[in-house]
């Protein structure tokens, strides 16, 4: 269950959960115009923090959010402390939206952006054991998902369907071709290929899904990154999710189609799996090889 | 120039645009999770109020957001009253979001929507008698434009490329056909036929654009409800946007198309025009013929 913070950081203050209110003339609120990241901190350091990092300055940069990235570090990092979460293994969400103005769709000149941030107790077991069933949909969703944006209805309509359907997740397929789930990034298995749709503008570049691109390039596990026909899923010998929270998670079933009985996912989920959990163990993490 | 107004509703309570604040923890903050309307007051009737107040209807419908409609003219009343704008010409913006709860994309199963709304003065002129500039961009937005939503970062995005650029819109087409405006409706003109793009998923269904369709039934203009080839709006004749601010506003320029010189619109834009400001004299107006 999800479950408010205990603390809320917002535009340099910190308040409890109850006190933390923006202005209804909040550009977010208004239009959905802001970006947001998820990351983890495991045994006191951000997992792959940097590479989350500079995902938002590239989201501030395409949705031309003039947001100052220098001292957000510090800004985290105080709030984790007043948070009492510095060293604890947390989840800290951050929006960044366009800040407050009179509504007018166009951006206004002079305007300061909001930030928000909270960080919640979370603790990511080492593999996540859970297969999970998801539903497809045809992806309605806009042509610029490559932006992680709190402009969102789509996604959480989406999802709140496969919820609604006994589904973990919505994966979507948009012009035949497998895309991505509502808040996660999606891998198929073929005679031992990994399959993922590129980044391009139809997907969010997940940072675990780098980071699953970067374990199949490390240890010489064939991948390509090509959207799988939505036709074609039956004949897949594996599929998995990929996301922040979600980490790797085996896909048991996909509408009527299953992937494997029982609990035991396919060996090359398996396997990177592991050799993901054992990466969550390194002092340094890097996108870069 | 936009301007707060004096006065905010925000879930029964009426306070100062500034002390308006609602949790960072609304849906609508979070996740753009939230559908919105506006409507324009005139000689103390709001103009076609039934229609924009059904078609919030039907988006709270389409977004599973249970919000109890009866007593929402009463609200209307009471904060135009408080405001003093009870009789007077004016503009009002009501947004509904799903409500408060911790961040999760599924629907939270017990949850209290918000209802947040504002006036401010606002007077229509009899006419729009500027011509407008408008800027083409493929349309990248979702494929459910017929919720009016506030997950509006597509539309904001391209509404300030245009203004940038120092167009008024920015139009959109879609696999090659013309379908919208950012936040207008589209109309062309060709051989005395007028053509909009059909109220479908991939646009928004206007009031005015209705506005405008019943005028030609009721006048015996011929229109056709088919999207304009991209490729051939340089042939058509006339064109124009539609809204509810924007009322009617003949298109002068297309990208580096010119539908006409000197600021004489084509003459079917300006008989539907004073068509249009005659309804708006009419005491009683509804979309049913």
């Amino acid at each position: 269950m999800a479950q408010y913070p205990k603390y809320v950081y917002l535009n340099g203050e910190i308040t409890t959960a109850k006190d933390a209110k923006i202005s209804v003339f909040d550009r977010g609120f208004l239009f959905g115009d802001g970006i947001y990241e998820v990351m983890v901190q495991i045994n006191g350091r951000f997992f792959f923090g940097n590479a989350h990092l500079e995902r938002l300055a590239t989201c501030l940069k395409k949705t031309n959010i003039n947001f100052d990235m220098a001292t957000l570090s510090e800004k985290i990092n105080m709030h984790l402390k007043a948070a009492q979460l510095e060293s604890e293994d947390c989840l800290l969400y951050i929006q960044v939206t366009r800040g407050v103005a009179p509504r007018k769709h166009s951006f206004p000149k002079e305007i300061t952006p909001t930030l928000m941030m909270y960080a919640v107790p979370f603790s990511l077991p080492d593999i996540n054991k859970t297969p999970v069933s998801v539903v497809s949909q045809n992806d309605f969703r806009w042509h610029r998902c490559d932006i992680k944006m709190t402009s969102l209805l789509g996604n959480v309509m989406a999802n709140d369907f496969a919820i609604q359907n006994g589904h973990y997740e919505a994966v979507f397929h948009r012009d035949g071709k497998m895309t991505e789930g509502s808040h996660s990034n999606l891998f198929f298995v073929k005679d031992g290929v990994v399959f993922t749709h590129p980044a391009d503008e139809h997907i969010l570049n997940g940072i675990t899904r780098e980071i699953v691109l970067k374990i199949c390039r490390t240890h010489n596990i064939p991948f390509c990154e090509e959207g799988v026909p939505f036709k074609e899923v039956d004949s897949m010998d594996e599929a998995f999710l990929t996301g922040t929270s979600t980490q790797i998670a085996a896909i048991k079933k996909f509408d009527d189609h299953s992937f494997f009985a029982g609990n035991i996912p396919g060996e090359v989920t398996q396997n990177i799996q592991r050799l993901f959990s054992e990466l969550k163990k390194l002092p340094q993490q890097s996108l870069e090889n």
